[in-house]
């Protein structure tokens, strides 16, 4: 019997093609954000399931690879549920671990402290077209920072990155948890109703803002309330002075110093920035997840519709494991998103440098490979790559395949047993 | 309720200071076999569990840390064995993978194709001093290649490495598993016991060979054999001419040819070496693993015990997945074990360039902001890292937090609303 060649359903095998453009962008990644300060960390990729489970009944959670219990701990005959034979699993994301790592090491790192971390989430979702169980991840993080410097600099260091990759007209949107709140009670919703106000309101661009009214409606709100609220999207959405009309409208819903951080923020990034790209107010965005907690941001492209980076403020989920709220703002870039957008547009890595391929016949002596293997040793340390390997009895279909691999026909070169042939 | 801070049993978070040195090793990595014409790949963490369970009953399949099924799949109540719920599991090293991945691709792959991987993997060792459950291992494969010219890369490359890495004084120490069994069946050792001496002779380095003697005898073999066998590794352990010795006291039992590749895999590598080390025939290396079918090899260095490479020939492990048998031959780089050695020794990574601290007044302006934002983005895009932060209320801590971190005290620039102090 033979063993099974497939991958596990929903993961991939990464052949040496698409492997180098990982590569590359892992390095311009950690290149780019070492330049901004970030220093890289790393999480184990098992969690205490109790800590993944804690998001409070997040999607996420269904979608965990469990672990099972080993020896003693493994008791499968009286085991009744889950939990019985799991207490690990495999993250999901990276924000989890990452909040954990502060907790547990906080007075050992600076503060503030500016986390890169690029690594492998799982998912158990149905497997799709493009869309995988694991999939990396790639999250820089500001913890310990108060202030807007941390939105500032997330948002720089991410465009700068992008603006190195060669993407063009992109478009930085963001807004902050507390407007989207002000505007929804200034509306007159209820407060125990915003989650499910935001749900709607998050579709914005897809049904547009007659789609929301209706769904709106449909859900029974008051009419005027309705008309309240989205007349405010009206008046700001893709308004430079949005955010100035909001703090009029808003007074006694909003405080002035959330509307001005956001203004400082804007204001900042478009004096500073080095890539070609737009960043505006964009009061319908919402975010889906729960742990937001001020501003939340996002970078979309037209040209490839969903985002390729998002992220946010969440002041509140270190206090899970120590009990203190701590200031943390983070940003998560679609790092599987960008290769397949590289990837669609055949992207290639810059200069590789010289390369040669030795093609060496079979039977050569002892001596004339130590002869070869010198001369090869030469290139090298002066910087080309050279690849050695024994020539095969269809040479002609050997060169084929080196040439599909990215060899010119005169990088290769034959080596007989006396003479060198090309 | 607060949720767990430490990681799960047996693995670690790593530290900034720690993360810097493994990424400039991966990276020094990646360029030096690069450069030697491989390529990197990737396979899913998760593999089948029929696969990792199929190498006969190694100690290694006890250590697997096993996934649960999930939804149908998932029979808790009906579930008799470990089988029942479980049917895949974290891979607990690079070569089971990799082969799949061979068997999987080989059309798309060049012949003869060399990878490289490097990654996490996962076992559930009892956890103890320096050792961890989660590790990274570094495999380089030359698949697909017949001839001793994939020794001889591999040696060279790997040595290379080594001396990049500032490693001195290492030797490689290489034999063949078909002198091993030669030297065996000439001393008159039973075929069916061959396993079982070389276990006994793989304590050499421990016992010496009166211990080895010692046990061979309390085993009941043949006092003579036992003679016999031990006055050949008396003519040959760290003899130059060991092996030609052997080629003509084994006459009969050894091919030529396995000797001559040998001898020219040893004269090719001693002839073109660049770094600092030496190699010699060993007839005492056994090396644990029973897949291995040819050549076999290690890297030692006296200073650190242990050895930090080691790999051999394994021919028969691809056509467990294609029912054809394809030639293999690969190193596994201690990837752990050389970060451990230069956090030992006080490593510190080459030359970072220029860096500096931007610390921020408290309420400074939008205006001051913008002002204080570009020059950082002009001094990152000459070239300079620039971290840029709030200013703490205890700044004297704050500034003595970050010399820790490696900044000097004439890095750190101070900003205030109006001026420019420091």
């Amino acid at each position: 019997m033979t063993l099974t060649k497939k991958p596990v359903t929903g993961m991939k095998d990464i052949l040496p093609g698409e492997m180098q453009i990982r590569d590359y962008v892992t390095s311009l990644v950690k290149e780019t954000y070492s330049s901004f300060g970030f220093r890289s960390i790393e999480t184990p990729c098992v969690e205490h399931l109790e800590n993944l489970c804690s998001k409070q009944g997040g999607e996420n959670e269904k979608l965990i690879f469990k672990i099972m219990k080993r020896g003693e701990k493994l008791n499968l005959e009286n085991a009744k549920s889950e939990e019985d034979i799991s207490d690990s699993g495999l993250r999901y994301d990276l924000t989890l671990p990452l909040s954990r790592y502060y907790a547990n090491h906080s007075n050992e790192l600076p503060s503030p402290f500016k986390a890169l971390q690029i690594g492998s989430v799982w998912r158990a979702d149905r497997p799709q077209k493009g869309r995988f169980r694991q999939f990396v991840q790639c999250d820089i993080d500001i913890l310990g920072d108060p202030s807007y410097l941390a939105e500032i600099e997330l948002i720089l260091a991410t465009t700068t990155l992008l603006g190195r990759l060669d993407f063009k007209n992109f478009t930085v949107r963001i807004n902050d948890r507390k407007i989207l709140k002000a505007m929804a009670l200034y509306a007159g919703f209820p407060e125990d109703k915003l989650d499910s106000v935001f749900i709607t309101l998050d579709k914005m661009d897809k049904i547009g803002i007659d789609g929301v009214r209706e769904e709106l409606n449909a859900e029974g709100y008051d009419k005027d309330g309705i008309d309240k609220y989205l007349e405010l999207f009206d008046k700001t959405t893709r308004d430079v002075n949005g955010i100035s009309y909001l703090k009029e409208a808003l007074d006694g819903y909003l405080d002035a110093e959330t509307a001005d951080n956001l203004e400082t923020i804007i204001a900042s990034v478009e004096a500073t920035r080095s890539a070609d790209f737009k960043i505006e107010f964009d009061p319908t965005l919402v975010r889906g997840m729960s742990y937001y907690t001020g501003t939340i941001f996002e970078i979309s492209m037209d040209e490839f519709g969903s985002s390729v980076a998002g992220g946010g403020r969440y002041d509140e989920m270190i206090g899970r494991f120590t009990g203190q709220s701590t200031c943390a703002c983070g940003f998560s870039i679609g790092f599987e998103r960008i290769i397949t957008i590289l990837l669609d547009k055949g992207f290639k890595v810059p200069d590789e440098g010289e390369k040669k391929v030795f093609l060496i016949e079979k039977g050569a002596s002892g001596d004339r490979i130590c002869e070869i293997m010198k001369e090869a040793s030469r290139l090298r340390s002066s910087g080309t790559r050279v690849l050695v390997c024994q020539m095969n009895k269809n040479k002609k279909f050997q060169k084929e395949q080196l040439m599909k691999d990215g060899y010119k026909a005169e990088d290769i070169m034959e080596f007989y047993n006396t003479e060198l042939k090309n």
